[in-house]
């Protein structure tokens, strides 16, 4: 392996800088020669790469977002679009390339070594979403439920200052990770998840329950991808049904993607990106480096994506055995 | 004097706890004794009064939000209201009021002052949206404004990494002082407040100059009560003038209500709340204590309320100069 | 399982309040009655015991040190002390104890169970060192790390403005783990721990050779324990030895122990408090509830406080080939 | 005023990146050619001089430190050292310099000035101490009394817990603005500042007074350059006059210089950055520019460094008022 190139693609989340510096470094480290895609599949259609060394990703660590950027790319869904991107790779002599992202990344890595069995393709898992399977966490989910947390912490001085009932939603797509465990931290009283059917007249039965114990100020986490609807839907179904709540609604939006990464995250980001060029290194391909338990470990890229990561039953009864 | 009471009425803010500190400890001090309501003004009718000392305000000068709560009360807006409102105050013989909040706040304290003039009200300025005449900045603005900013630039990682435009929204009600300095401390590309005149196509102007840089990640500032509307409203207006951004809008909401309270935050609070106690012992009433410059300066609640605050000029064209 | 008892001991961590608020909660859903003990072991010879509900631990999940307060006993350590522990214990009709706390609180606890094997104890890992055998992390470190990366993080901006080296003293007593990911994720240049051999002459070496590219702003992270002396005597060591740099020193101190526990931090304390409640009421006794991997663990006294937790191999490697 | 230069010098502080950004964007706006100038007046003698563009200080806004660097320059000090660096600024064409920093920075200015008045020179206040004239606040005093309160509030955590008594010393030079309003912002028992002198027996009374309330859970605030000592010295002080106290020492260090600006610091430095170049541009020179009560204001070098800037007396008393 004499070159190899990174490059970020899907959602960004904080740590990507992260996991592209550890990639630049350990390629260094190892007399790689490696440079950077811009904006992922589609700077490798557009010819869009910048050589990188030591020095190029000095002050990025603590950065969020990802100094590469990120793109979406509807021509390399077609194969005329991965012929121009394969053409691009070996035009400038690349032989391995580390693509962080998430699923949507591995899914279109997954197809072009199959149409493209020379250029061997590793991965690092990037979202905040955790929603991977061969990694206990992703890169960004540890940054993005303390941005969660913290939000929902603010938003409850000012629930109890006024008694008031929020609906707060969180990012996630369609699983509820996000939402489980900034909901648990956050102290919620109820987290509705895309894994458990949401029951409205339970919530307000819940809701009605603390009411009657004089508690009127209360914090439901939603995640967005929720069965019911976002926290606006299920607000509306809520009052509805029960107009004795001061209610209001608060979506979190796109700062739960942003921020400098947390300890843990720049951890694993370094970890696995260090661990994706010794992969390379070593003749592997196709696969995830992720982070099992305390070890680094390998998912074929099929089986990272299919959304085998199930959430702890233990933590869903947790949440409700806390909320008081 | 030698019973007070504090109570804190209208939107919370940050601070607001580090003021009820300031009265009680300044009460203990002079030996005056001091009680809280709860819940302003409806807590005045309802009886709600509870016995403080130096102890009872100790693990409170950085907590967000205020512990006597705060309600709306239409009662306090009836003739018939106010008269228990002053049975209950004289029952528990309180003859001066501290009380922290708002515009809406004051209005009530100057009304009720008018009929009840043996008891003694003055004010402190509690609200994160600097709207008051009478002091350089309000308790809870500087910690919204940094919480905002905070939030902005979270959204400016990824508005980066995706090259997207962002609204976003702040609070802040009829004015636009949340919205100018933590705009201009995010490297907003434009601020849109309520002060100045909207015009759509100038900021769609703006924005194709930009384009044409090959800037397309960009940040607008929106006042929630902007001439042409919120983020959405305004978001909306500009995709229907032009279709080349791809945009997200993010309303920031109620977290920027809460929230540890910065150092300014804690200290103005900390001040005005003690010259409020001061101002009592002195024999003055009617009045709001502020911080104009670098002393505590005396307002009448009637001058303090009339929307005399004016937004700096400079600050306006500032914005303009510092975006690229 | 009647009633139970729950108390913090030893250095505080963020994160213990959230475990009392967990076992609180665990026990009120079983229907077990639940006292506090102030200040640990002194507590539990004072007879310094208070009632505790579900409302009680109602405003503490987010904040740092611990309600119940901790101290040294060295009457515990006499036969004498915990007797009139166990008497006390037996007044207040307890039947279980969950010991939040580290190396010092279970040697105590499992000690006191050979004397008295009718109280049933069990315990939760609150300690931000992370040297307990048994858990993957103990809660409070996942917030050391941050607050030390974030203080670095700090310190960075000021070393690459003034071309500076820096030598910070993190905790960790006997161990390295605050200093290694800390470290890592602050990108330091070296990182000296009490696990490694550290050598004066290496670690001079690689200043220099970094001196030679030009790179004179540093950051060496340095444990507490380091066999070569905390950062000062370090920094002494190396300017004996060259004269090149401009040295800093910084000992970050307590202020590490405290601070508003992370989301993992807060979830972990969640779990565990629960698990150490349900542990009781299933008749275990003598074990502290960890979590390994995903799932709760049950670990005897004894073998959690012999220092078997192990620091990773790769970690160390990591951090030298990320250095630049 | 064709082409002006920009440099920081003196210690660095948060908010000199943001004043740069604003020099350079403000003298786009006005058409006028501008370059940096590395390392301050170092960088002058040796001609490290980098042009500089509106994008060149696009991602700077929010970053601690000074993109341009700092250092100390005895070559400037010499009258051979200054004729280098006329004759580096005449061969570049500069005819206007910004100065962003503190006192030695402004006594740099002044002798230059005198012996070439060919050079335009203005200032900016870029210091966290807080201690010039003309300026109601400097740029990065702000953060750094955020940033102390924040670690205080962290001390406390552990203080509370352990009925501790912390001696916290913080930044300020002879000054104790940092020490006063961090320390009132934090709830600090006593605040020693080098403006007033301190008496350790009456601090030893005061803290004996709290032990008799049961309080020995107490922070005390020194400013490093008190007239009794750093921390370090006046907690022996103490220990030498009563051994009741449990006490623990913490120096916060370089930390209080680093750190993301808070959004008044970015707004002043903003502010200021932009009317430099303004004042410049209408041919003014030898003077700061600073910000008194709402507007700009302008100050002579030679008054600006006299330390003629007053701590409050209103503040002091405060502290005292507040402290239980």
């Amino acid at each position: 392996m004499k070159k190899i190139a990174v490059f970020t693609s899907g959602g960004d989340s904080p740590g990507m800088n992260a996991c592209i510096r550890a990639v630049v470094r350990a390629a260094c480290h190892y007399n790689i020669e490696v440079v950077g895609i811009r904006r992922g599949y589609k700077g490798m259609i557009n010819d869009d790469f910048v050589p990188m060394n030591a020095k190029s990703v000095s002050y990025i660590l603590h950065k969020g977002g990802t100094i590469l950027g990120s793109a979406r790319s509807d021509e390399f869904r077609t194969a005329a679009g991965r012929k121009k991107a394969y053409t691009n790779l070996k035009k400038h002599g690349i032989e391995g390339i580390v693509a962080i992202g998430g699923d949507g990344t591995f899914t279109g890595a997954h197809v072009f070594m199959q149409e493209y069995p020379d250029i061997a393709i590793v991965g690092t898992p990037g979202t905040i979403d955790n929603d991977l399977f061969g990694t206990d966490f992703t890169i960004g989910y540890d940054t993005a439920i303390n941005t969660a947390m913290e939000a929902i912490d603010k938003i409850k001085d000012t629930a109890d200052s006024h008694d008031r009932l929020f609906f707060v939603e969180v990012m996630g797509r369609d699983v509820g990770f996000i939402a489980t465990r900034a909901g648990i931290a956050a102290g919620a009283k109820a987290i509705l998840i895309p894994e458990s059917k949401t029951n409205i007249d339970e919530l307000v039965n819940l809701l009605l329950d603390n009411a009657a114990k004089k508690k009127m100020s209360n914090i439901v986490v939603v995640a967005e991808g929720d069965d019911e609807g976002g926290a606006m839907d299920i607000a509306k179904k809520v009052k509805a049904k029960t107009n004795i709540f001061d209610i209001r609604v608060t979506i979190l939006g796109h700062m739960q993607r942003g921020g400098s990464p947390s300890c843990m995250d720049r951890v694993l980001a370094s970890r696995v990106g260090v661990a994706a060029v010794t992969a390379l290194k070593e003749g592997k391909k196709g696969i995830m480096l992720g982070q099992t338990h305390r070890s680094i470990s390998e998912t074929p890229f099929e089986k990272a994506i299919k959304h085998n990561q199930k959430m702890s039953a233990e933590l869903e009864v947790l949440a409700k055995i806390l909320a008081y």
